[in-house]
């Protein structure tokens, strides 16, 4: 079984990471790009099968580990 | 429009920082947890409607800036 964790910044956290990487792509002419926000992705093989359990130990996870809930959101996807 | 970019490191890749948060998570008491992939996900607000030109130059600039696609490997969504 799979756990798909999505960890980004709260809307109005500021992102110097993104910034830096709206900067770089205007420099190399895609004007296009408005803003960027960078965020994690951690995806985890674990043992078991059920499903509703695995998702409500994995947002253990991220409240104890993952993600910073102060200035960070996730979102927990479990797959096949 | 938004576009929304997973990086992650391709299959057979060493990634550490994955590997630190599984023995974290098994130290933390979740035995259940096998391996743990970390990859990067961003986002990206375009100026434009064209969602066939927008996927185009958004992997452009993956191959440029955003992925090594010598170790990463990287997908694109556009969404509204």
């Amino acid at each position: 079984m799979k756990a798909i964790v999505k960890v980004q910044l709260k809307p109005g956290v500021l992102d110097p990471q993104g910034s830096a990487i709206t900067g770089a792509l205007q420099a190399l002419g895609y004007d296009e790009v408005l803003d960027v926000r960078q965020g994690k992705i951690i995806e985890l093989d674990l043992q078991g099968t059920d499903h509703v359990l695995a998702k409500q130990r994995v947002s253990e996870m991220c409240g104890e580990l993952l993600a910073n809930t102060v200035i960070e959101r996730f979102s927990v996807d479990i797959i096949d």
